[in-house]
């Protein structure tokens, strides 16, 4: 996304939420609570799983799931240098095509720090 | 792409496809010929094999694919729920990177549906 | 796999499944039902969601997918005219790399037919 | 990219890479260090390792790597006739869904033609 | 892999880097040199950053990738439900394509426990 | 492929494209028949082609297309210098998990040339 539309953004996909819980079946809706419930504080912290849940949507370049993996490990305390070294793991594994992910990605968290 | 973007959308790739006619081999000819050739009616109908295009389009996350496919079933007479249990396939298969796309691609859908 | 393989790929995976079972926590047994329920019938047959899972099995070249959807085909009814054009759409979708899957595939569905 | 972006495109990236500069860790440095240093003239050119640069882009279906190497295949001298073959090899490995980030790439190419 | 064969892996394995050490370039040696270093203990714990190329394996599915990541995952002192957290988030943002890699997993994980 | 396995792989090519032929569509032969003609001698020297075509099977991880290059590259006069220099185009662009498949693929090679 480009600087400045995280706003954008949220707001997108809470509208498209609304359509897919009014218009899903009830497979969809099961897929849609299992992503929930597979984030949450278990064995692993929610903090490490949304750590993982970024470095997974990094190496499969999908940037929605970037921005939202982000504003969860900003709410769950990651600091920059975690976040660094998370991205580092992705560029290592997903190769050069990760680069504009990860520049994208370190944009987004600097503005959602600010706010 | 964004809410109200379908025809900005296909005005692009009509344009774009000119550009392709008019520069391209003939194997990129022969490349587009054959795409046009697999979703004609056979053994499987045309409606089926655009529904398997738009699961194959969801999972390997082309938006601009998932688009044009979503305009050739509508015009195959595929209905929402139908479609629902296309994107349950996809989502189950390809995983939650498949959101995004597929909240997206019932926005489009539901705006094709209106005209 | 390799030629006449399919018997003890079935046994590996059915043993597989038994450890996920076992060791598996309720998300991962979540994901497996909903796994199972998604191919049912519906709005669209079992049968259509079953090519629409080969196909997306092909051109995301998981060659356990793959084995499985040809069995779930084969016992759907599905004729090997059809299913060679479900190979043709993800030939074309997925471009020349699914090749070595869509030979391997044909292999195991004339394998599986003299059944 | 729409048509006529990419100035936009390039600015956007040189202020995303002094991001990563500025908060990236030495291995992030590392890392980019090795993507240049990838393509320099050795056993094979610096031209031939673009044009495989962008086909792995195209399969891969990066459009930020896409436009950035493009650019270098320009500056190194690649004709029209040459970038369509490339194009070739790449919509054949990764089927149709590359055709739009094909398409995307020559509308592009004939934009940095022109300047 | 097929059950069993771990050792049989790393050996081929080990083999096989001293093939890349004796005929790799100086840029092949950097990225293995980089590759290490990315997972070494630093603002995250190796522990974690194991985990997180557990998951990047898996949900880019490369079985070598994987076993090489249970093996460090054990070596680390990560536990079996643990892990099995970690595949769940495999799962859920990879989808059903990686079910036969999360199986695979878990029947190498018990194998290694075991020596 | 394990060590010593390219003439197994060979003649299984071989015999699969055989039951393709026999029960493949026309569009089935469209796409092979395109397959062949992409990397034709033309703007690009097929040389050059079955390097593109390699890298591009490296990065997208298909290890039969991966053998397919290797040995039309012997056959084309490719040095192993050549070879490793677009190895690492495949590992920078495609990351760690092209690390396996690049080191198979030099084993292949070595194999190929001695015979």
């Amino acid at each position: 996304m480009k600087k400045g539309e995280f706003a954008r953004f949220w707001a997108e996909r809470e509208a498209r939420t609304g359509l897919v819980n009014e218009h899903g079946s009830l497979n969809t809706k099961r897929f849609l609570a299992l992503d929930s419930a597979t984030y949450a504080d278990g064995e692993l912290s929610a903090r490490t799983k949304e750590l993982m849940g970024l470095v997974a949507s990094l190496v499969l370049r999908c940037p929605e799931c970037v921005a939202y993996h982000l504003k969860q490990c900003l709410d769950a305390g990651v600091t920059t240098p975690e976040l660094v070294e998370a991205m580092d793991v992705a560029l290592l594994v997903g190769g050069s095509i990760v680069i504009p992910h990860a520049r994208e990605a370190l944009e987004t968290w600097l503005e959602l720090q600010k706010k």
